[in-house]
């Protein structure tokens, strides 16, 4: 026995085990009953482990609702408000002229002689499409972007930075920015078990990073921010989580979302130089999601009057998405290299930037780019040749991003008509920051921090014991449950908190401030009114 | 002694010599030397092992070349001439005014007072717009398509297979192609050592096949193509790499390129029958890219006529990119449904298709679709989640899909001048592919396979074993030797064959037949030419 139990008979028994197993398959094969290739338990468990609530249950659910609308169902509402998502035109804002001047006359050179085109838009498609091959935005680009297109961009950020220069060379076009951000998170996600890269996330954050890090198998390691001062970022706190994680992974990168998203806070100047110090210190590459930081037009206006000065008189000129009074957008860059060496030398960063975002809004077009400063050459390279992989970024959204960072001048036909248009979106977006913050925080029970930027409110909301039991025993999240609930009631979709991250026992949803001003305002106050009603029926 | 080198001990020593490390890493931080946070050393392997040949060196240098050019430095040649990808308009193809036409509306939708636009193109926009958000391409779409526009693509589906049914819900739209092979390789990766997932590529292949298992870490198992039977894929070599391969992976996906990339060649329909028969008795999940199959229109017209049956005497209609007499496209969708149970109703497949590569050849607009049969519901759920990450696909690249599978019919205003715009761009094509082939084969020593399909040929060259030893001094594939030199001496740059794959000992390179007539037969000659001066320098 004790020879016949040794490894060659283990290994004859097992194969003829298998052969057994085997022909039962084949069996089942030819009786047509059998197994798939790819099921939940064969198929990739990083993926699985994705979750994404910007898109999740809570949005499908919303387009049942609409699909059972359009069929004549009986609701209490008669609209599904798409509140979840920060998708401006679906919302109703209107693309700005020029950009979709250009555009057009890129798709369809044969506009060139239409006289209803200005000639500024005119010559910008030329220009463009002297760049591309063949003098068609059917062609292939470079895979980091049409070169002239760089340029402008790397300008663009000169001029954003006070004169601080960019270089061309580090400017990558890409797909939106969730693409360039995975580009990057990918060539930094190494090693294994204790040894895997880390990467710090801010918590609520842009869940973009919890799924992107789910599928490459990172480390997310969450760090707070501070609900009680306005979301505000904490080095201490950023390093209390550094200091925790290094006990089961290796933490290399720091993510930083600024303006805020969902929470819509802007990082102060102070706060940011911390942040690098930090960064630099403990040795973390950095990536500055400033997608949602707008953009500026050229020149642009004077600072914001900090918070204490009276208003000024003359219109406000918005110079990005930042709204609140003594609020003022610092790119990551500018700070960097004004710090001088051996940060700006020395620091690795990469910052996200999009067309999705700004006043312009063109989410479907899936332009965006980025930024890399201090990134090693051949590293650099490979980075080159990974997106070369994808061919290019999609050419129209290349267009967008060139009116956006290279708009009509002064001197230009346009260029009154460019800026009443953007300063029209941005005044707006401002007031509806204010109101979306004002009518919240009149409702007992909801409380929310100042919309600095971007363009979503986070509020938190008080949910009754009996509601949090409640959706325990349904199997949901308590702000789920009272998302769901609000669906169902009122047409109106929000994201809870819980796809963000928030502090235990604290419960939130996001809302984007982008619905119409005509409509924002009832939508707040049912908003307002179904948090009463629910917090009455569960008390 | 025994005691002080026990493992408490070794902790000890082991803490010190980190914390001096620790101590010299700070100091070397504050003399201002240190390493990059992210090197090629602590950098993702997986991302250092792809390689991606159509966009690598040889794309690099012809990049500098034309700079060089246009700098005014003297070369042999006037221009870089880009035969290395199959970028149709970079090659001076045009587009298709119809789809140009709809593209612009949709972008800036004020054109439909213009008179200068077709009613069916102003129809076509006002319906897609109809769909977006907002009605404007500036929103988001579904993650997997705007609803209509997948409805369309089940239709031409539908259309194409001679009326076996396509479910919109099984169609999801993408980033061009590239984009939707990636997601589904995702989801089949996992396992680990000899579990891992292996997938069986064709050799020679498109090169994003390699570069994504690279990326994903899953094992690429080669079968080889028959050069000698004009790259015909044969079962039994199939089932050779199989076996091999069940020794150190587990084998779960067959990937099959039809029509051929690099090589051109179009699968019989026996072939494709036995190909799924040996799919589904090895529990191989397929994947189809169907990208090169080019996109037929409406109606379309007869079969193509058997070899052996003279040439009709009518201009013959092409339904898509498959040029050769005797060939024809079948879809592996439609077969798999043509051979019954239980193949239809349990083999799952992916195909894929994309709009860079048809007669419209819309590279830049990044558009494409895949349809997935018998695939697990959950599992298609999860996919759903994972495209939902990446927002959506971009909408002018939808939008042009739209036209391509739902073009003009007969009593639209545009239905002649769009047929005749694709048809003759299919008639230069397989002109093109007629007459690279005859020029290549009256060259010693290049040998060409018929170009049935898609865009490109792939000739096997000899190389002199003098030339073959210099490379090797050089470090270089003997065909990248021989690419490059001809770059250098000639402007023309085309891929070797080590970037796709080949059989030991042989060399190729990858040619896009897409230069404009006037320019190939010049372009080929001068290519044999050139290889006859390099056989003959290093006999």
């Amino acid at each position: 026995m004790g020879d016949s139990m040794g490894l060659g008979f283990l290994l004859v028994q097992l194969g003829r085990l298998m052969a057994v197993r085997t022909v039962g398959h084949n069996q089942a094969t030819m009786n047509g009953l059998r197994e798939k290739v790819l099921t939940l338990d064969t198929m990739n468990a990083c993926v699985k482990r994705v979750e994404y609530a910007v898109r999740g249950p809570i949005v499908l659910r919303a387009l049942e609702l609409e699909q059972e609308l359009s069929q004549g169902v009986k609701k209490p509402f008669t609209e599904v408000i798409r509140a979840n998502i920060g998708d401006a035109h679906a919302m109703g804002q209107k693309p700005i002229t020029f950009l979709r001047q250009v555009l057009a006359l890129c798709v369809h050179p044969d506009l060139q002689n239409s006289p209803d085109f200005p000639e500024d838009a005119k010559r910008k498609a030329r220009s463009i499409l002297q760049a591309c091959g063949g003098h068609s935005l059917g062609a292939y680009s470079n895979s980091s972007g049409i070169q002239p297109i760089r340029e402008h961009v790397a300008q663009y950020i000169q001029r954003r930075d006070g004169g601080i220069p960019a270089d061309p060379n580090n400017i990558f076009l890409s797909t939106g920015a969730s693409d360039a951000i995975v580009t990057v998170l990918k060539l930094l996600v190494a090693g294994e078990g204790r040894c895997r890269t880390g990467v710090l996330i801010p918590i609520p954050q842009y869940p973009l990073y919890s799924a992107a890090l789910a599928e490459l198998d990172a480390v997310q390691v969450d760090y707070y921010l501070d609900e009680d001062r306005a979301w505000a970022l904490d080095v201490a706190e950023l390093r209390r989580a550094l200091c925790q994680a290094r006990g089961h992974c290796l933490p290399r990168v720091l993510c930083i979302i600024n303006p805020g998203n969902p929470t819509g806070q802007v990082q102060t100047r102070e706060c940011i130089e911390a942040v690098i110090r930090f960064a630099f210190e403990e040795r973390l590459f950095l990536m500055a999601d400033e997608v949602r930081a707008g953009a500026r037009g050229r020149g642009g206006g004077p600072a914001r009057a900090p918070a204490l000065t009276p208003a000024p008189a003359r219109p406000q000129v918005y110079q990005d998405n930042v709204y609140a009074e003594g609020s003022q957008f610092h790119s990551f860059k500018k700070v960097l290299m004004e710090m001088g060496p051996p940060y700006s030398t020395q620091q690795e960063l990469a910052s996200f930037h999009s067309i999705s975002k700004g006043y312009m809004g063109e989410c479907g077009l899936r332009g965006g780019y980025m930024e890399v400063v201090n990134m090693d050459p051949a590293v650099q390279q490979q980075m080159q040749k990974l997106v070369s992989v994808r061919l290019c970024p999609p050419l129209p959204g290349q267009v967008a991003l060139d009116v956006v960072v290279s708009p009509p001048e002064p001197s230009d036909p346009s260029f009154a008509q460019f800026q009443a248009e953007k300063q029209e979106v941005l005044a707006q977006l401002a007031a509806k920051a204010k109101l979306t913050e004002q009518v919240f925080n009149e409702a007992p029970g909801i409380r929310c921090n100042p919309v600095q930027g971007a363009m979503y409110s986070f509020p938190r909301i008080q949910l009754p014991p009996r509601a949090v039991r409640r959706a325990k025993e349904l199997g949901q999240a308590p702000d789920m449950f009272f998302c769901l609930r609000l669906l169902e009631e009122t047409g109106i979709c929000v994201v809870p908190g819980c796809g963000f991250g928030q502090r235990e026992g604290t419960y939130h949803f996001r809302m984007t401030i982008l619905p119409a001003a005509e409509k924002l305002r009832p939508l707040l106050e049912k908003l307002s009114q179904f948090h009463a009603k629910f917090t009455r029926e569960y008390s």
